[in-house]
């Protein structure tokens, strides 16, 4: 099968997330795809240019939230301004998935369409092109879905699984998927990992603005119903803002995984030869920051006394640590997180507790 | 025994400590007595404000390093610059003491005058000033050394102790002094505790001009008679100030209580009615400080998440703990110190990394 054309590519990054697992950094108009998390450049501008190779970058459609779309035209100022779409508020990826769908459709019916989030981490950027090559390729063919499947390297019970079967037709290494599992139990995640056939569900898909338009009618048809009621209203090019506000908001919130992947039959996993993270704590920033040679992570000067898997993030800071293990010290210059490596995923109940105190300022 | 007057009375108040043990707050010319660490006032100005009912203004003299002669005159704007006298290097107590000795003997031969760290915290002031009239009694008596005594909560092993006897005569609960002992082993402590006659010793101290350099010439014959050189110098009420340089630093560096205490017979010691803690580290800076229902000792804003019994000395920022306890975070402004309380200690070995890395800026 033959490659597609790079000018009937389309990339869509997903960044609409508010997450608030990486307080103090993340804020309401500042979260985690925004953020200087791994290097100098924001997750959303290391996304843009992992695909810089791949599609040319009118080619490249953000799908983000009305109050990010300043931030977001300052992390790519290179991107075309009317490249980025606003939703009014967040409907899950099923709805984002499917808006942008309708605007690749728009420029090209049969147009193929990577979708990325914005806030994932890769190692490996030309293990990464050919993966997504290999991708382009399976999903030229109509009604396919390809998907990333990651090597699990533990029984995380953090993400989803895809359970893998025989060899993709032409695939060169891509199987067929069987089913998808949400985050399972830890006896569960450890039996899939047992198994073999298991991988993490990376979220990041392939497919044909029409596969998938085509899957949502079917399987999501009230979704799919207001998508189109949204686009009789396209107008030179655009569906106007009006249209995008009333139905918008409306539309079913459900994920593309548990709304489309899991009912669809022609599904195919191409297993990452990439490093991947989506980083989704402090804990896995920890991870992936360089340490020092008494094991702290960081990006500046560390002491340490008797001291040893801490993360410190702190903005050019020096920070001493005597007598600690396993922190995620955190300083965003108005507010400080200590924090337990092991319970980076409670810092969300860090942000109700502000939301509950009134303290705004800090949301 | 009448009271002595006020204006025969002395305070010297010994403010040349370069404490490294509240790093990042303390620093070379900021240390320990010129920090703010309970309240809106730094340790000198509380100390000062504290003898203010006791003496007059005019008769409080501070011996401080010459480096920190102006952070003093900034904290206590109040006393006349000429009663602070410079060190041209720290000598230990036994100096300081015998230098201011010989100021107030310039001023009043048999003034009694009330020695006083910097940097201790003192609760309950009415009976502090209670104690210290009671000293000033005992101490008018020619040969007569006072010492205030503090009654253990628990076998630290963190201070001297004093070995009271009987009552000292007309001492009104004062006590005579039968030995010093300097820090003791944790058995050793707890079996001082279980004597029940064993106070710590506060470093605090009340005795005639006279009296005490008597003792020094008995004890410390060499120590004297530099200070004897340095006052055969003095023209128009001052050392000039070369006669200082060139003898004070070959002054034997001895502490006054190993120095004098320990030797001399007429040695009295006054149970502190008042409460104290010379708060030696940041564990003990939580223990001092308020906290809030979750057990955290703070003066500003702490978002607890399953964490207690730890301290945020932030200089007003916010702080979010998560599944910590125990730890004491203390930011500067500049640097970011996140310890075990219970290493609190060996913050010092935070400033001897700072110094071989050559980070001077924050030393």
């Amino acid at each position: 099968m033959a490659e597609v054309a790079p000018k009937r590519r389309y990339v869509v990054i997903m960044a609409g997330g508010v997450g608030t697992r990486f307080w103090p950094w993340s804020r309401q108009e500042r979260p985690k795809q925004l953020l200087k998390l791994c290097g100098d450049t924001t997750m959303l501008a290391d996304t843009v240019a992992r695909v810089s190779r791949l599609v040319p970058t009118e080619n490249i459609l953000i799908v983000t939230g009305t109050a990010l779309r300043k931030g977001v035209l300052e992390a790519v100022p290179e991107l075309p301004a009317a490249n980025v779409y606003c939703e009014p508020l967040g409907r899950n990826t099923a709805a984002c998935v499917g808006w942008a769908a309708m605007e690749v459709a728009h420029r090209d019916p049969t147009g193929v369409m990577v979708v990325l989030p914005a806030d994932h981490v890769v190692d490996g950027r030309s293990s990464f092109e050919s993966d997504v090559r290999k991708a382009l390729r399976l999903a030229e063919a109509p009604g396919v879905l390809v998907t990333f499947g990651i090597k699990p390297d533990s029984p995380s019970t953090g993400y989803g699984y895809i359970r893998a079967g025989a060899e993709w037709k032409e695939g060169r290494g891509a199987r067929k998927v069987l089913s998808f599992h949400e985050k399972p139990s830890l006896s569960r995640a450890k039996s899939f990992i047992r198994r073999g056939n298991f991988y993490w569900n990376s979220g990041m898909f392939v497919w044909r603005a029409d596969s998938i338009l085509a899957e949502l009618r079917s399987h999501l048809p009230r979704l799919a119903a207001g998508l189109e009621a949204m686009e009789a209203k396209r107008r030179r090019g655009r569906v106007p803002r009006a249209a995008i506000d009333s139905v918008y908001p409306r539309l079913q919130s459900i994920s593309i995984d548990h709304g489309v992947m899991e009912k669809a039959k022609r599904v195919a996993v191409v297993p990452a030869s990439f490093g991947w993270s989506d980083i989704g704590t402090w804990d896995a920033v920890g991870e992936v920051w360089p340490k020092d040679r008494t094991g702290n992570a960081s990006h500046g000067v560390v002491i340490s006394v008797d001291s040893s898997g801490n993360l410190a993030a702190t903005e050019g800071k020096p920070v001493a640590f005597v007598g600690v293990e396993g922190l995620a010290v955190v300083d965003s210059g108005d507010a400080l997180l200590v924090c337990s490596r092991e319970r980076s995923q409670d810092v969300r109940e860090v942000v109700e507790e502000l939301k509950k105190r009134g303290l705004t300022g800090l949301l």
